[in-house]
């Protein structure tokens, strides 16, 4: 692929922005061509509306590169977004109805009816309802979205015991990072020596998001939908003094008996990308730590680059079947590695072009 | 009571024996008379042998005492101990058999058949076990225990629940703070930005111990014995970069329904303690927050001096029926405030004369 | 004192505000009567205005006031003020215009000429500056300041040094907590696993104010005035990932030789205040700790219910004469005690009635 | 170089040994053959015996190698030591009269005459002091060492300044994260929400080792020896709540006036290993950060591959003439990374032939 795919960010400042310019750099097949966001912003050479904070050196071609409104005009085909749902809900339809390919990390979207919501190792076939939406007949454009960064550890962890066992019960408590919470986000005063066991509509978009991920694609007479898992969830999220790596302690009850053994394979032989080459997809991307207190996030969190999942701790709960714990990076295989990779999947299907 | 009863601290120099002497400063009942600690710190004046780690400066009459060998000759009949427990299994029982009242937060004998595993608010009847022990009988000396802490907290919550509604299933996750393990305890290396999804024994202890507590006492033909509540119960314990406090998420299955104001008042109404004018009870043990995202260990664990547990949180579970989030101050209500509620128990009950 | 003075708070809601209303809860002289905030919270219960963030209760008679707005009509006449310098160069004239007794912690008006920066035990006699303001002369209001976090520790220490050997050279690197950049201030994502090696005009003032706290007043023909301490300063301000609590590591060449000794008898000797009776005064306002790794802030910051500043490591330097280490609490002594304490002092001269 | 070259570690269980085992995973000239540790991981397989702490997986063929004992028998002759100075002492001398060059980060022999102390940007000419060791003469084993990690920062900023102003004055204060005691280390209880101000012999080796490394070479009649740099200097160390990197503020005197810009342009000139192709080696070693509040640990320390020190807020000083904050990896600069190419300078040299 010689000539690299422009991208554009919508939200180039904010922290999962600010990943995605990191991740981009070097792509294969993408290239920022594209960088806006506020209004506060625009204008301005990125270097100086954004506040870098990540630990590789923001490159110098983006720090040149000037911020550009959060307009249509002027930007390129793809565009990935990561904005706050209330400016989600007004700008990313107008993106798709330009036609772009919207690849989304925000959250307005996701529920809604004709709006993928993929995670490609798992439903990669829901990307099927970009075709009902009315801008896509209309433009081309439309909008993929991928999940809240909570959501996606639990997920890929359980899909592939999902297609062997079945779940019919999930129990989630999450312990989240702060990088979750964008930047500036959580204020040191509320954060250090603490736990605060309240993230508002966390705990709501992760039992939803769940249960649309783990769906099945059908065909009804109106057109694909998507219906969700008939299981029963509860989730609890709570934020830790931790930067990076949602750990989620999981219990699940199944659909039929499942052994130990049997459920350690499903983990170590779910590769359901392998020989797609897509770039950012980790080889392995449910990674089972046999180690008695593993996953941690400060030494699990970048396995994979940060696109691969940690699992352990596997045992028997007294409540449910079986109980472990997961442990995913929020801000990458969470968030922008999400859209990237989703970009790769809609790139190797060829609805990028 | 005008002379105070003299107290020997087993395990003097550890957090909790720290804790033991910041909280029995000032006690209107109990001052402290005998300290005792390893070989290594016997013989030493206390100052030098501890290295006290309490934000309240160390007393200096306790400065100067000389730490004394774990043995029972020159030990007062009252004994708080709080040792690990493979020393906890050999040194308890000769104390209790040379007469000594052993108040004790070691987890050695907690389970054991004959020995009471104490919350004054809980299960106060529980003490009774203390006539089965044949120390009691020989020498009046007796072992009464009080529980991990950990499940102090969710114990606590859960009792005014219980003998309202019942309980049938119980799911707990812990994240738990870093003085529960001691001192030196956590290296900073493996809890700064990290969590440790792991901690060795806890979460057998937490449900063994949580069914106990709850349990009933019945007379059998052999004797007093505690019957565990029959309930099916999931403990997921973590640790998390907090100095103090023990946050836990619960959720529970109740024998019968409850509406969201009805727990509220069982716990509002929790005073079982009142009229008893034990000194270190506090006039409100389960205190609600009505905050959306409270309670949080940093703001909520000095609550009632640190001995009363604060829940917030009170929600519909999706997969049991009700969940919410419970804290406690896992080395005064969770330790050494525990042992000393106990011992003022059994002083009110004419146990320690 | 049977009837409490009055007490109206201006920039009630804020951190500094917080501990001011904590601190003066049973207070013996004063009482917190009025509470004013910005327009944003004005008008409002002060328990919904304020996000309270202190791990001691909010008083319900506080959480039921009425936050007013920031102006002189119904305001008591002697106000405590710790708001953003430039709302405070607007606001803090017009209530020592109206007749106030403006007693402030704010940054606006340290450093001019005619108001004194007091800190009781160091130049309580700079008092005087009061009569020399239009304000006093016309309306009997008049302003009064304390000073900057960061210098109040380190000032402290030095003052009984410079009065016995003189100071020529000072050299302060501060390691400063979170708290003092107020809320919600310092963002995790900024301070975690991390050392931010800058605060903005912190440098500046730590070297102005503490040159002027260790200055003389002077009686010119043109009234009181403060020389400055003419001695080299040289500030290094870092903020580090601590709750409570400004540690700073300072050197100083005296003025003549002292020993080691002459320098802790003049740290345990000075008690300028004693006999005066200030509700809020340590009884030792600088306390020596003598092991090789104190002070902390952890640990050491409550000492003299967070007034008493803790200095340790006092050995020689190779640069210039003596180091040594000194902490302060950055929210009450270095803020809301402070300006309580000059309060007091203003009472006791009979300045408040 | 087709056959890489053999290395034994030397302390291979602890932080630092973890370290090369991490930085030498695809070394292009050396190869981990050989790990030594304490009698109590001797013989078991490394994964087993070693609590590996990085956040890279340890290498799957270093997990199986066998830890050997702590003897000479079967050692290559290349050893990078990093173990305590009680051990070295003993140890170091051992290896090298078994004709080995010991490359070593350990303090023993740091300040033996006849040793040197290297860090090739500032003193590679020092290696000549090999030639005065007898072991040398004897069986060709030497012994090098490389300095503490927190005197590394400062002299790599102060070398360039030193060559072209000369420096009569330092003044440094440092504010040293956790990973610099190793593992355990340092107890999460200790310094959470805390600052430990001191760090035992630390200051000392600052100042010596600085002097040392800021030497310069002369040939007595008796051999060549090091003339420590003529100054005056003052360390004060602080343990912060970070992970890795230390933070030191610098104030220096000159021997002669400097403007900004010529300091700054020391810094960024100052490529002494330019052209000479060490693999660890970064190609700028001092570099510059123009924004007001770097460097920062959390940010900045994982320049160069962890091997640059990053300088900022260069500024007047009140006291001295300029001052500075510097910031270096404590781990990889200041420890592994600083063998590691203090063995490549030598092989560069021919001497690890």
């Amino acid at each position: 692929m010689k000539n690299k795919l422009p991208i554009g960010i919508l939200g180039a400042t904010g922290m999962v922005g600010q990943r995605y310019i990191q991740l981009l750099e070097n792509h294969p097949w993408f290239e920022v061509a594209w960088l806006a966001a506020s209004d506060r912003s625009s204008g301005k050479p990125y270097g100086e509306a954004a506040k870098w904070r990540l630990d590789t050196p923001l490159p110098e071609r983006i720090a040149r590169m000037t911020v550009s409104p959060a307009e249509t005009a002027g930007a390129p085909k793809i565009i990935f977004a990561s904005i706050d749902a209330a400016y989600a809900r007004e700008l990313e339809p107008l993106f798709a109805a330009a036609g772009c390919a919207v690849v989304s990390n925000s959250s307005a979207f996701r529920m809604a009816p004709n709006v993928p919501l993929v995670l490609p190792e798992v439903n990669a076939d829901h990307l099927h309802l970009i075709e009902e939406q009315s801008w896509r007949k209309e433009s081309g454009g439309y909008l993929v979205t991928n999940s809240n960064c909570t959501v996606m550890g639990p997920v890929l962890a359980l899909k592939p015991i999902a297609d062997r066992f079945g779940i019919e019960q999930i129990f989630a408590t999450s312990m989240q990072a702060v990088s979750g919470a964008g930047y500036p986000g959580v204020a040191s005063m509320d954060i250090f020596d603490n736990v605060v066991p309240y993230i508002p509509n966390e705990e709501e978009k992760m039992e939803e998001e769940m249960l649309k991920l783990l769906g099945t694609l059908e065909l009804n007479p109106a057109g694909h939908v998507v219906k969700p898992l008939q299981a029963r969830m509860s989730a609890s999220c709570n934020r830790v003094p931790v930067i990076d790596g949602h750990t989620v302690s999981v219990s699940i009850k199944l659909g039929k008996p499942a052994m130990r053994e049997e459920i350690l394979d499903a983990w170590v032989e779910f590769r359901p990308l392998a020989g797609q080459d897509l770039p950012t997809a980790p080889d392995q991307p449910v990674q089972w730590a046999p180690q008695p207190d593993r996953p941690q996030p400060r030494l699990d969190r970048n396995r994979g680059n940060g696109m691969a999942v940690t699992v352990g701790r596997l045992r028997p709960c007294g409540v449910l079947d079986w109980k472990f714990t997961v442990l995913s990076h929020n801000t990458i295989r969470g968030a922008a590695g999400a859209t990237i990779l989703n970009a790769e999947l809609l790139a190797s299907l060829g609805k990028l072009s």
